[in-house]
């Protein structure tokens, strides 16, 4: 089952795709929602009966995030098998930073981007709905929690990135164990601005449910920009699986009903002509700088759809 | 004007001192929400009829976060001007990350910690409380957004910071303009674990409405430990102050009813003995590793309150 949120006349109504032709969809009652079903999975969700007489075309509604407001949304850094030869050090485990609800942008809504943000490039990626909160899960239990997955499209500043980074001598406890302190060279970056600005998450347009995807790491994620194939790859890259992250990351943060996690950019890069490019050859999502270039900007993952979004730079 | 929220029987309930006694407070009707009372600001709160023969004993309370559920917890790090001298490089703008709501925990509850944490200390924070959202707001009208304020503690692992900074050779455009990628060496970390994990935002137990603070920069923040003064210092000191931040940070991310900002840690800490510890005298919050210590582990802000909370170790 595929499903959104949209809205009409001003108002938020969950939108079902019409089995087998996503083309057509059924806008349920007034008052529903996307996170009211997810709380209720299991009895709502799959006993929904679709009246189809009133189905209406996909192409002309208006998108918003699928769950429009979640509790929390958990963005895995670095984790793919690409990667492992360009760090020097970092964790055997997900690394995770937060994004605000107001960085998400439903589907064919348009990205607004300042010129001060300097650079702007996409990151395609699976994001995990989660089902069923919880702390402590044990990776044997956490595909039990999850709901099912969308496409997020992880849009990131290095440029402000590098400016809220600091080189600074951090305090720490004198290491003989007495009290006092003495200080450590650290650099420390912060990602409010570089992660979580307003429109840094296109997220959408549909929810698919986690029963009609049979492997989560067997899925091919393209980013096509201005009708050109940036990058495709597979979710088999991602190093942490579904399971490990929702398993690991629930003993810091508990997790609930609505909670995004974005797996990381499925991101291998070739390497022809010398450099990391795309399979395009030559170029790689890095190149692709909005700011500058604008819209539209595209993230396709088979079996879940494709997730578009035109740009204003002002 | 003070108010909170509070657990009645397992359901919330807004929670308002008596003017002039805050031993005592009047639990206003079921279905009110602090977020409500914020939303229609002005005509709600300020309208608020207390009925004093009521009032309840403020020492029998069970706090929750004042507003349990914000959308966003943006926290302005590294923003003090006993900082400066131990920054080699960084932003003169606030640079910020933003906590989960699950990371939030009320006055009174227990912070809940795990030996797999590592070391964790306390940070005492002055918070804002958004009134009114925006977008692009100036800093002449930044003030006139400020619902009121309370206090965080912004518990920090640098344990857990440590262990989720990567050193890797990030992917940049070419830096001649052509397509394809170099390699530039970076540091980053991320903020998910050591900054959001469960418990790592105990926070309130009151907003004192803006009208009762006549200076956010004139309050004076202190730090106590089992019963032992870690530091005291004044929000005179904060780089950053809080029209710059409420006006920078609606630059970035929209800022809605309810968001709360952590204006960073105020925390001059002195010289004596030739290390920079707290004015007891060589001791610094750095010092205070509660998952060793344990707790209890208290901040109180001049004409906010005190915030305390218990440690478990586990």
């Amino acid at each position: 089952m595929k499903l959104g949120t949209v809205r009409v006349d001003g108002s938020q109504r969950v939108v079902v795709a019409v089995p087998g032709d996503d083309r057509r969809a059924v806008l349920l009652e007034p008052g529903q929602t996307v996170l009211g079903l997810i709380s209720h999975w299991g009895t709502s969700v799959m006993a929904l009966e679709l009246d189809l007489s009133g189905a209406v075309a996909v192409a002309g509604l208006d998108w918003l995030p699928p769950v429009p407001r979640p509790g929390k949304i958990i963005c895995v850094a670095l984790n793919n098998s690409a990667n492992v030869d360009r760090i020097m050090s970092g964790p055997d485990k997900p690394a995770t930073f937060n994004k605000p609800s107001t960085s998400l942008l439903g589907h064919g809504q348009p990205i607004r981007l300042k010129k001060e943000y300097g650079r702007v490039h996409p990151e395609p990626e699976l994001a995990v709905v989660i089902g069923k909160g919880g702390a402590d899960i044990g990776r044997d239990e956490a595909m039990g929690h999850v709901f099912g997955y969308t496409i997020i499209n992880d849009l990131t500043s290095p440029t402000m990135r590098a400016q809220d980074t600091f080189h600074y001598r951090a305090i720490h406890p004198k290491k003989d164990g007495t009290e006092g302190i003495e200080y450590v060279d650290t650099w420390t970056t912060y990602s409010g601005r570089y992660k979580g600005s307003d429109g840094f998450g296109p997220i959408g347009p549909w929810i698919v449910t986690a029963d009609a995807i049979d492997d989560p790491h067997a899925l091919t994620v393209s980013c096509v920009h201005q009708g050109r194939l940036v990058t495709e790859d597979s979710t088999a890259n991602l190093m942490h699986k579904v399971a490990d992250v929702v398993s690991y990351m629930s003993n810091y943060q508990t997790l609930e009903a609505g909670d995004i996690i974005a797996m990381g950019t499925a991101l291998k890069p070739s390497t022809s002509g010398g450099t990391a490019g795309g399979p395009t050859g030559g170029t790689a999502v890095q190149n692709v700088n909005l700011t500058e270039l604008g819209g539209p900007i595209e993230v396709t993952i088979s079996g879940i759809g494709t997730l578009s979004n035109p740009v204003e730079v002002r």
